[in-house]
């Protein structure tokens, strides 16, 4: 099932999309509290402005360095555990919208990335577990100063932006990943290129990891990591993350 | 205004502490969003367990080595710009609260910490305003695994325990701490001792810093850094943090 959220008119609401129809398929309320309850309207998916699919109520965990390659094109070795940071809910946006670049960083570069979505209440989750715990994937773009992340030596401000963390453009409650690829172009050009089975550390491996550090909870996102060849966006560029399943994220940059 | 957050019986509520009365005035809502209505009940202090006093709902902002002998006992230099990072609220227990040791550490320490509560909405705001965003102060307690700190490079983890950020007891939204002093003990023996006129970085820097990064929202929590002697804490300890004017927040560690 793919869920979208969505403003038209002046509302904003949770849908099921019907792909054959084109059109969403409107649910009560956020379908990760209250269950797939639809309303009985439709919107045509050409009225329907889409917005990041979730609004994580506590936190956007990440993970660095999962991509043995995209490790080793900054000198690194991919760590023998995940290594964990945060961003903000404050950086996230939606399915068009607009990564502004700061002016405190003069090297802005695009990470794409698979995200999960967490369901339930999680907290020291088994792998073999892992599964129960996610309510679906979808796209995320984890900008990045590069200066400012070299600079800070923590990785905050550099990941932190406000438009720093594209989510979307729906989430995938039942999508088959196993053989999956994620690519991302800029104006079109191809620049990164992975194969989700490349992850050092595979999700059911980082849920264990982080959920016995902090408890996750429904709405929470974990971007997986990023392939091999990230780079710089500037003003005016459109940057656009495709996974095989969930379609594509597309951001302009201003 | 002292406000508190408060259980009575089955029910949370938020209320105003009546010093002389030692009573607490209930208030109709959360006042960060709501104002100070009340409900006309009061509460003895002595029927209230006291809980954090705010839930962030985005962020608990840090800053790191904010005070230059706290720095230099790690061999560090104050930075030449707030060193910020992230504290997940899923990290957030209130006074009285347990502090639980993780098993993957074997080195956990107390950091004592003046909170800063955020009111408003607040993006680039200058220094000149920065009061006009804050909603009041509370203590923190800026728990961390010292030795994952030093092993995984990134804080996120070290830092972000649940139980690792306890707050409270009560939001004061307008002491005077132009001349405070903050004071942590460990089983009543007095281990850190600092001015907060000795912070590097102002609150007002910190704040204008912070907002030109990510906007700040009401119940934002910004932790203002640790004096010297920070130091271990053990299963059966019980550590207290002291704010001139704010009170003391204790948690027994387990």
């Amino acid at each position: 099932m793919k869920v979208a959220r969505f403003s038209h008119g002046e509302s904003i609401s949770f849908g099921i999309v019907d792909e054959e129809e084109n059109e969403l398929v409107v649910l009560k309320a956020d379908p990760l509290f209250a269950g797939f309850e639809t309303t009985g309207e439709r919107v045509p998916m050409g009225e329907a402005k889409l917005l990041a699919p979730v609004i994580p109520r506590s936190k956007v965990v990440a993970v660095g360095r999962n991509y043995r390659e995209h490790a080793a094109e900054f000198g690194n070795e991919a760590p023998a555990e995940p290594l964990l940071f945060l961003k903000p809910n404050t950086s996230v946006v939606g399915p068009g919208d607009a990564i502004v670049l700061p002016r405190q960083s003069e090297r802005v570069e695009f990470e794409g990335e698979l995200a999960v979505v967490i369901g339930s209440i999680a907290r020291h989750v088994r792998e073999e577990d892992a599964d129960d715990v996610i309510f679906g994937y979808t796209i995320a773009n984890d900008v990045t100063a590069r200066d400012l992340q070299r600079s800070d030596g923590q990785w905050t401000r550099a990941k932190g932006f406000d438009t720093f963390c594209p989510l979307g453009p729906i989430i995938d409650t039942d999508v088959d990943l196993a053989n999956g690829t994620i690519e991302t172009s800029v104006n079109g050009e191809v620049r990164q290129q992975g194969r989700l089975s490349d992850m050092v550390h595979s999700i059911p491996a980082i849920i264990a990891y982080a959920s016995a550090v902090f408890t996750l909870l429904p709405g929470d996102v974990i971007l997986t990591g990023t392939p091999a060849g990230v780079g710089p966006i500037v003003s005016g560029d459109t940057v656009e993350v495709r996974v095989e399943g969930l379609g594509a994220l597309s951001n302009p940059v201003r």
